[in-house]
């Protein structure tokens, strides 16, 4: 059941023009991670930063997926657009292509895809959005993962269709005995070791402790780490320390 | 010298959400022509209009391009931006793949590439915008042409690299003796009349009458139409009807 | 209980660049109405046309108030953005102070307030957005009417504080008999005739027909109509012409 | 020919949404000066960063001024858009309101005027647009001091106009003999003990070492400190300290 080879994935390249997002320690959390969600310019991100994030993946052998979310600068794509699927598909479209313009350049392929923030949950829950999106994604191109949340519409969706999905294991969120992510983060519950151990039960036993106490086995694909979360750099370095010593190999799972 | 074919090109899908340029005719033109330079979302133009766009020039068998912009909704792309050469080629490759995306989820193939209004004139002119462009479009994709001003600075790059480029005749703009646009138009020079009549004249002649009164040679592979002038529709179905009168076909470049 | 006068209000300025809503046909209305919402720039509008949208106003004699909307110029501000009370409330300030600026740099006072699409219905049912924002603008300016729907959230919230409001009668909508808008329209529900009745009923007898078939009881101080729908024009002509020949002035709240 | 009391300014609210400028020191800065450029939406700042600057300057005692720039989030409005005299007009206006909505709710009243980046530099040397600036605040509000760089076109026509203007010392750009600024900074140039220096000579003596090693006389009622270069805070704080132990108060023009 013990995991011999696990992939990390992180957002990057989220500023905008001259801003950075917190710390901007892209560079240093790339060393640790073996994907990345790349910003697509709608929430985050601009051709620019794009054009250098990918060269820095690059460098550190990483797998670069686009991470398209809703058209909204000023809330960081973290508000719900009330729009229909087909506008929200054609926004994710315009962003998948725009990014993979740039990965192509620089001589990579595009790894995975990953919808950001709101336009995540989004898609977890809405029927109409989930199933145009991968019925789309699909036509474009069959062999391009979707990152999921186990349980959601979209991973449905996407395993009706057939089309290839990674499920993630958020190491940074509280889980609840239904396998669900708990949104209102416990106090203190994001100590650098918590972070680890917690990874290390997932990745040695596959199971998750949840906020009720119990014991909850759990599946996953990729590991989702967010470098906007305070002392993610600390909680990165620590989590990646133990998964080397257990001799859990992090590679990205293409 | 008589042309039996020739290209036009016009540009299209610039509205921008529940916006419309003009009269809105992109669907009454479509039979006109046979490329169209598609607006990336720069300048005008967004997911949803591109989308619908595309789909309306393959029922009509159009090549379609993209048609990039400087980062302005609100002068329409034709102020100019004092960005460095990587800024704007960024710009520019981001617009190229959001437009390609949709393009390839149509069936289609991307025609062409043709820059916007105040971009298009940088490129015109910019030694170190037009080798960087044209150093990266190589790079994309060695065969996609890029429609140009004949003389430009980015003609003479492109060619210098082995680039395709296809040259434009301006239907609804006048000429001087040394082969430039005027930009200036005269009082009355655009009556359809006079575009059929200067069009066929280029077309079986191969020559332009210029604003000093002379008539000098003209090299071109494309006619460029702007569907934003007034009168635009009429203008283009009296040029399209000469045309079939004299035999000449309209058929895109591909 | 027949009005002797009334005012008719109507969103303006709601192009953006070189952009025009429909036929643009705000010169042609402006003779016909009593005061106008104009766009501030998030939804629609920029400081050129905010600009010369007041100058005309100004010829006009109208009162010129300020319409708000989601920062959302895809969507026309028709799409809800789900976003905090007070970001809502700031958003709306700026853009207050936007048109205010150029309001009174013509000579001209802020006549009103009113928000519009989404946002207008977020204010009408919302309770943390509209007590906050009455409260702030009860601070900004005690004596600034809130244009609202009658039997709104908004309204109840601004006459809890005396703050003063307008109600309107929405001329080109059907009401059911709880006096509540119909949002799906009837097919055939908005021929100018019907509308120009429906005015003259409201005014002259304070009653409008339900889409039960029902007769109930309205009251308004303006009469709101929309200038995007189809036959807005005519609509208005034909609705001012019956209330010249009824003798009833159609004249600003101010 | 020793001041007693001067002006410092300081850009301020340069943020976007969740995105902060450089280490965010908006709030250490707040105690070292005595006046604040807003950034108002364009270039830079949103109504939420501007209603919570505004509210900490409130707290600090500081004049607040508004600081439109070109709207070009992206390059931080330092990139020149060419456009008419009139629609940049019209842009400074629309930010001037919506600033002055906010300083006015929290009970201050509006300082001045400074324009930011390439909006300033356009207005030290274009004609056209210095003069229908000036003109048109005089027209708002002819006590509002615009702050200008000496010698720059904009201060002869706010003089010719009898508009107040608040001239600036750059305390971290260097001079040269005719008393302009040198935009390419020299490598070192800006130790914050080099920077208090300066300022101290400025105020002190009324004169400035130039780039050619001279010595001029340099008249100014404010200083100017960027608070995005690297070492900003230190800087500012030796200069202030500097200033204290001389007993040069620290205060607004206002």
């Amino acid at each position: 059941m013990s995991k011999t080879h696990i992939d990390i994935n992180c957002d990057m390249g989220e500023g905008l023009g001259m801003w950075r997002i917190g710390d901007d320690i892209d560079l240093e959390i790339m060393p640790l991670v073996s994907s990345i969600n790349l910003a697509a310019g709608f929430h985050a991100g601009d051709p620019n930063i794009i054009h250098h994030t990918i060269i820095q993946a690059k460098q550190h052998g990483l797998g670069v997926g686009v991470h398209p979310g809703f058209r909204d600068l000023l809330g960081f794509g973290r508000r719900h657009i009330r729009a229909s699927a087909q506008e929200l598909v054609n926004d994710t479209i315009y962003q998948l292509g725009a990014v993979r313009e740039f990965v192509n350049l620089h001589g990579l392929t595009l790894q995975h895809f990953k919808l950001h923030g709101a336009l995540y949950m989004h898609a977890a829950v809405d029927e109409a959005f989930a199933e145009l999106l991968v019925d789309t994604l699909h036509r474009i191109d069959d062999r391009l993962p979707i990152l999921v949340m186990a349980g959601s519409v979209i991973e449905r969706m996407a395993r009706a269709k057939g089309h290839p999905v990674i499920r993630e294991f958020y190491a940074d969120r509280d889980y609840d005995d239904s396998g669900s992510i708990v949104f209102t983060r416990r106090v203190g519950s994001l100590s650098s070791k918590n972070v680890a151990d917690k990874v290390m039960q997932a990745c040695l036993e596959g199971t998750v402790n949840t906020v009720q106490g119990n014991t909850i086995s759990i599946e996953f694909e990729s590991i989702c780490i967010h470098s906007d979360t305070e002392g993610a750099l600390a909680l990165m370095q620590d989590t990646r320390k133990q998964l080397d010593q257990a001799g859990i190999s992090v590679q990205s799972f293409a």
